[in-house]
């Protein structure tokens, strides 16, 4: 099939240039040519241009017949289509995913006996026994210690629930990491680094296939119910990709084009987000914003819709049974006063601030994991890592729970009704009844001196918040799916609740302090420490990801009110100002230069006055461009300069002489064509001359006939001047995603810049190593 | 200041280059190098090379002093300061317009006796004599009539408010069209198509000035009072961009930068959206998908920023005394059945054939007066049209009330509290208690039978469709500033409103048919006019301006609940189907190509096989290519070309001959840099050589010294080969935001391509007039 096609557009191709023999060319080109090898980088302008040609093609033949037409019509619609099957399989695996995963996270503690497949609240569901505040605890909901030695409370039960949560933990994290190991390497991570560089143009080979997504998948559920500090929702943007990219194969369209795929995977990556946060629209402006290097606006639209398709497939399978997308869904009803910004920015800078220090520590572990030994035990790493958080987080009630439900709890505002610790409040000390009993449980409570289960919950929070900081920096980047949104937002959370305590009982002791004059008097209720917790992980995450309009309307969505746009903004702001000063790149740009891909960030401007003669090849001390000439090689003197050297093109020019540019040829079409044409074409030997003009000239009486490669020559390399700036060539190479941009001077061809020069460039400008730069 | 900041930037790249004497320099250039002349298109490439140039060196500068330390941060912080002060500005004036403009329109009706200044609303607020029901009728209110005859009902009272209505209305349109004839021309029409261009980068000097903007802001206000079918969305745009424009003046970075100001331009556009229908979201989508060319990341996040802050900006105006940002806020409690998607995509059906129709016939009447006599003599039409709607307006009181007050009594969803026609429901005919009585005014009524009220309404519905469909395609491009949304809106919300009683009539009689079985049983409040009111109002608003995410996600905002997008996108959807199928452009395409500027639209694919080859100058029959060669022309010479030519720019070549080139100059910057130096350099006279290579050669004894205009050549050109598809030219046309390119053929320079070549290339490739395109 890709023969076929490949040969159709270079007849197409070649049509418009006059006189080339169609049948010499069927015969002449295998299945490779305009195709690409893994971890190289894509031509957008080519790719680009198939399919511009394909749709000529299509449109052309709508009026021949009626069946071309309903193809033509199948064809168009075949994107909105595709978008739906993403939506509703996504939907579909996300519910998936989280029903298992708290299964999962419930077995660590104990088993249903009505069957083993429920999880603790489906269990309890229909327990009538149960009133409001215990509707945890019902008869066939048996923790470990209650089924093996026959006590719920006392010493032996806490050891035996202890050793049952370990061992479970450990045997999750086990599993998962070593069906990664065995199956998918690539199911490995948060997935997001390389989904942007295979997103800017990148080859990687089977990131986003059937293995990866069914492993990825399994290992995800397995490495959240482990209770290892990460989140689902980096990894279910891969999952949603490789669902994406899965799809992709049913239509001829997006499974031959490589640009058009990406257009595919850009609306798959909102849909991941969407699901995550259950946030459509902040799915699409994180796909927008975050991930996609080449965004149309085609694309937006279709993104919403597999975006929403996707959301209401989640709601339908109502992996929580409240029909809200997400754990932590709030609803607050507090205004907030102006003054509390001051506290909200605060949480902004230590946002900012740990997300600065977590990219440093964590990066610097993963090179030190790189470059020691610690690298070659992964299964030992994961497992050793996973002990440790098993065994320091059982005792700490805000640990033990998994990621989503600490959120959720350090989200909520008390009620009357809340039974948490962290509502755990004293009666109202100075007179005065409490404004809460005014309207139970929506207006919330007035503010209250802390009782003794809120000083406990405060201590163990900042125990929790210690923990989180330092396991997140070690768990990100094992050799299992994690997630990094949930452990931010978590630290976040923690810090942020903290903050908010402080605040309410210092308004409490303190009314009559002039800031809190006529706001804060007493029995109002004026301060939520809930959403303190919700900026403080909103910025926590933005200093983490360095995200910002994205990650205020995923907020947004989450609490659905306008009300809190301004202090979510403020913080989130605050946040990416102060970690912006420490170190310019988020965790994910991090990452990909870890990992060496060649990734041109859209975001990072280009301040250095050099000029494309400084950066192109061959240097001032290389030998000469090595070139083609348009008639004056053998196949042999070809092949020679193949063997000869590892440019992946070579630029073809009318004589050795003038160096008068004709056109571009890449080494691999020519390879590929060669090899066809000595196994295929009658009388191609090693003095054959290859011939790239418009018109073969006759050979003298004798000679073997020559080879005409013109239809793989491309006739419209870009060419740049000599003395064009640098910051004008990185922007022309990022925004007509090219490969390699030829460089002229006075009309003569002088050089040639590639992807991988501008990005090695780059690092040297910044001082960082420029031979971190490893793929093509 | 400009002039030494040229200089600057022309030393600084010249320093790059070598041995250039700058004292040389510093002489030898006036004020206007690097400016651009009135309709003209700027040179996005060359703009963003100057915006990085300063800030370099402002960063350079930072390490030297406190000072220069200071002024780079408030430099990075003006960006900011400038949205807030847009947004501020804004909303502030999108407050005082729609006060404004509720008050001018109440007193069309009558006046209050407390002070002539308060509207109806406010006048009746502190009467205490009035019931739910008759909230609007207060003695301090008089209705024309009662003041002048004396009576309130009657045949006399009915003639003298309508001949009060007429006049006052005549009135405030002549008004109008007198303060945009007299103080500012570009304050008329919805100013959408010009921003469009002018962020494309062209040039259109006082579109966004000082006058523009109050007699905008003035006219406006009297526009929608005098009742003609227009609404104040799209110049709200306009009115932002004017405040985004003026305050720009503030700040060099931004004054002297024609690329950065249309960033803030985007910006002020996403705020001008934000105010109008209180959806900053929605504003930033508009101003991504609907007129901006070029949207970097940092512009998202400001403008989301300055949205926000004009929509509190106007909430803490309150204009409408409810807390709402606009008139039609609507909040549905009943569910939509899957069904409805039928009647729903209906609707969006009907709105494509509205939009399609109404850009025909609107381009058609505009074409009409362009052509015409009528188009001499704008007052009039005006007075006319204006007359015309007045008369034919009065006596039905859908058409009678403004656009937003009809939407928003269309979108409404009845309780039993309502007394508005529409509401107008007789008693449940077959047994059963209405619903409604359960839970009265939340969940709205049972389906009942159409009382009187209802059916008049219908009549007068129908009526009002008909007139407000006729007499917006005249309205649209009178000489009056008048935005499209609301008529669109309006008309869409009337046929919504139609169909959505029809259904709910159809659920009640025929409650035992199929498809409303199980669902719409009697008693139960099963269809909601009201949202069909709504989806018909995106669907026309869709079918006109072929918006679609931001379209959705503001009446996503305007609704506030995820459970409408569906509908909401079904409807869009299909309108925008059907629209495209009968027309491809948009109202404001469509304008921009009535009115000839040079746009090159960013969704329109350009799809056919030509080539670079066949759309560059000169053309076969041609006289050659006119160049500059590097160091052979004297001044006289040159001056010759100047003069004999028109050309915006000429290629500098190495010699006549070999067709080598070196750069690039503009025509603008030749003529002030020779006109300067004769001026102001000693020994320039007619026979001076013009040099442009990097050293100036010295001159045989007794020769007039050379002039060496290096320094404002263009020494990075981009070209492109003869070969190169034209697609790929259009996408490098737009991508890099060029104003012309020049074209090689093996290595010689063969021509040249600007955008006006490739816009009369595309206009003729569509069967267009190429001539229709203006300007450069």
């Amino acid at each position: 099939m890709l023969f076929v096609t490949s040969v159709e557009i270079l007849v197409n191709r070649n049509a418009q240039n006059g006189s080339v023999d169609v049948l010499d060319l069927l015969q002449g080109w295998g299945s490779g040519v305009g195709t690409y090898d893994d971890f190289n980088t894509i031509d957008w302008v080519r790719e680009k241009s198939k399919d511009r040609d394909r749709h000529r093609e299509i449109s052309r033949k709508r009026r021949q017949s009626i069946t071309a037409l309903l193809l033509s019509v199948s064809d168009a619609f075949s994107g909105w289509l595709l978008m739906l099957l993403i939506g509703l399989m996504s939907g579909a695996l996300a519910g998936g995913i989280d029903i298992a995963a708290h299964w999962l996270t419930d077995l660590k503690e104990g088993v249903c006996l009505n069957g083993f497949w429920f999880n603790h609240e489906h269990c309890c569901w229909n327990s009538k026994e149960t009133t409001f505040q215990e509707r945890h605890r019902c008869p066939q909901w048996k923790s470990w210690a209650e089924l093996t030695v026959g006590v719920t409370e006392g010493a032996s039960a806490y050891v035996v629930n202890y050793l049952m949560y370990v061992i479970w933990a450990l045997l999750f994290s086990f599993l998962a990491v070593f069906l990664v190991r065995a199956f998918a390497p690539y199911a490995c991570g948060s997935g997001i680094p390389e989904i942007k560089t295979i997103l800017s143009g990148f080859i990687i080979r089977g990131y986003l296939g059937k293995w990866t997504l069914v492993i990825k998948t399994i290992t995800l559920v397995l490495a959240v119910a482990s209770g290892l500090s990460l989140g689902k929702e980096g990894p279910l943007v891969h999952v949603a990709c490789c669902c994406g990219n899965i799809f992709c194969h049913l239509f001829t369209k997006y499974r031959k084009n490589e640009a058009k795929r990406r257009e595919v995977l850009s609306a798959a990556s909102a849909v991941g987000v969407s699901v995550a946060f259950g946030a459509p629209i902040g799915g699409v402006l994180f796909s927008l914003e975050e991930v996609s290097y080449y965004f149309p606006l085609k694309t937006l639209w279709r993104s919403f819709f597999a975006a929403l398709v996707a959301a209401f497939t989640l709601r339908s399978i109502n992996p929580f049974g409240n029909s809200r997308l997400v754990l932590f869904y709030v609803e607050f009803h507090t205004p907030w006063h102006l003054l509390e910004l001051f506290p909200f920015v605060l949480l902004g800078i230590f946002g900012g601030l740990w997300g600065a220090l977590f990219i440093r520590a964590n990066i610097a572990w993963c090179r030190r994991r790189k470059a020691t030994r610690l690298g070659r035990y992964p299964v030992l790493e994961v497992a050793v890592v996973s002990l440790a958080t098993a065994v320091l987080a059982f005792p700490n009630d805000y640990t033990r729970m998994s990621g989503s439900e600490l959120i959720s709890e350090l989200f909520n505002d008390c009620s009357l009704l809340d039974s948490s610790k962290l509502c755990d409040y004293g009666p109202l000390a100075k007179g005065g009844e409490p404004a809460g009993n005014l309207s139970e449980g929506t207006v919330g409570q007035a503010e209250r001196p802390a009782g003794p289960g809120v000083y406990t919950a405060v201590w163990q929070l900042a125990m929790a918040l210690l923990f989180k900081m330092a396991i997140t920096v070690v768990t990100f980047g094992m050799k299992v799916p994690s997630g990094l949104f949930i452990p931010s937002m978590a630290v976040g959370a923690v810090a942020g609740r903290l903050l908010g305590i402080g605040m309410e009982q210092l308004a409490y002791y303190h009314h009559d302090w002039d800031m809190f004059h006529g706001w804060c008097s007493p029995g109002a209720h004026c301060i939520t420490p809930g959403l303190y917790a919700m900026l403080g992980a909103a910025a926590c995450l933005g200093g983490v990801t360095r995200m910002t309009v994205s990650l205020v309307v995923i907020m947004f969505e989450l609490t659905g009110g306008l009300e809190y746009i301004v202090p979510l903004m403020a913080a989130v702001m605050t946040s990416k100002w102060v970690a912006d000063a420490l170190g310019r790149e988020g965790i994910y740009e991090a990452h990909i230069r870890l990992n060496g891909y060649p990734f041109l960030e859209p975001k990072e401007e280009f301040v250095h006055k050099t000029l494309a003669t400084d950066v192109m090849r061959p240097r001032r001390s290389d030998p000469p461009l090595s070139v083609v000439t348009q008639d004056g090689m053998t196949v042999e003197e070809l092949e020679g300069l193949i063997s000869d050297t590892s440019y992946s093109g070579f630029p073809v020019v009318v004589s050795p002489e003038s160096h008068r540019l004709v056109g571009f040829v890449l080494r691999r079409d020519l390879v590929i064509s060669i090899d066809n044409a000595r196994r295929c074409q009658e009388g191609i030997v090693g003095v054959s001359r290859v011939i790239f003009t418009e018109h073969t000239p006759v050979e003298a009486q004798g000679a073997p006939p020559p080879l005409n490669l013109r239809a793989i020559l491309d006739l419209s390399p870009l060419a740049i001047t000599d003395h064009t700036p640098m910051e004008i060539t990185v922007d022309i190479f990022r925004k007509l995603g090219l490969r390699q941009c030829l460089v002229t001077q006075n009309g003569r061809l002088l050089g040639i810049i590639t992807k991988k020069d501008i990005l090695k460039h780059m690092a040297q400008m910044a001082n960082r190593d420029p031979d971190s730069i490893l793929f093509n």
